[in-house]
């Protein structure tokens, strides 16, 4: 059996975390999963928030319909997407690709003309639903590694975008969340979901094999 | 280090692929990584198709951008997203549900309602960009699990969709592709990005700890 399956039939959305405290070793390979991503074009069009900090999280608790996994986790993480993408941060990550490969600088300036007038030519609505998708790939890793971490991991879609970006103050820096994910530890005795048996479409459902 | 970070250390978007057949086994285990992965409310909303039969895959060639990967892969995944997400959908989950959980039918009608209301009230593109995302999510873990199997994986958005649906005739089945993912095998000689270093961001640009 492979590591991704066991760690994926580990998880479940806990519902009720318990306060226990993510070691920092592991807080950083589920951040180091997230950072080696792949995203389109390698991009990386998000920043990723991590609160540890108890007072910024209970502002949140509101906004996030009041899931106490806001406060009870050990980590929030706030995947937040970039709102807008300007010529100056393509050029930025295309001077990261010379640097780290030993490239002469500018050597690939018509692929990043042809990017610089895709998204130019994109609505702000657009440009964020798009860098979300590429979010929610890292969503994905961080929901394995953080299971193979043995850390409970709760997605959350279920907030108020306006209200966390105004607390987090994610609108001046073009930035909007998107999901947020709850590291911790189940509360066992809490959380009647521990037991729960997951459902998912049988493979004959959710695939079709031409 | 953990099985989670050597995957994603070792794979890249393959440029060129070799033909060779990924085993039945392998590609069984991908498949179980994409079903099990979490979405929002457990929905699950989309189908994966998976291609292996050639003439298919030709026939999508030109409609993704002649990337070789298309044909020179074992496989092609499509996720398809739902483009609306009905009454019926909602209930045949909620039945799933309760029959794996052995619960009384209707125990949960409450919060079939208010799915059934929230989606209600969305337009066709809404609802397809929030299935978009939850295919992602299934995205991220393919590309963590094809690399646990040694398989390489290359996630393609550069397609036509509505020549790839039109193909795949996955328009009257309320489905939109909403990405591709070539599975398959490296051809070293042939793809000059098998030496590339890989180039992300470092942790301290695309963490913010708080």
């Amino acid at each position: 059996m492979s590591t991704t399956i066991n760690s994926l039939n580990w998880r479940y959305a806990a519902k009720r975390m318990n306060g226990q405290e993510v070691p920092a070793e592991k807080l950083e390979n589920i951040l180091e999963s997230i950072r080696l991503t792949a995203t389109s074009n390698g991009l990386q069009p998000f920043t990723v928030l991590v609160l540890e900090d108890k007072e910024t999280r209970e502002k949140l608790f509101n906004s996030a319909v009041k899931q106490p996994q806001v406060i009870e986790g050990s980590h929030l993480l706030v995947f937040a997407a970039w709102k807008s993408i300007t010529a100056e941060q393509i050029d930025a990550y295309f001077d990261m690709v010379y640097e780290e490969r030993g490239m002469e600088k500018g050597a690939l300036v018509q692929y990043a003309n042809f990017l610089k007038d895709h998204f130019t030519n994109q609505s702000e609505t657009e440009i964020f639903n798009w860098t979300s998708k590429q979010a929610y790939i890292a969503l994905g890793t961080a929901l394995v590694s953080a299971a193979e971490e043995k850390v409970d991991s709760t997605p959350m879609e279920g907030f108020n975008p306006a209200e966390v970006d105004e607390i987090l103050g994610l609108k001046e820096k073009g930035l909007g969340a998107s999901s947020l994910l709850a590291l911790g530890y189940r509360d066992d005795s809490a959380d009647h979901m521990v037991i729960a048996k997951k459902v998912r479409r049988p493979k004959d459902k959710l695939f079709v094999k031409i």
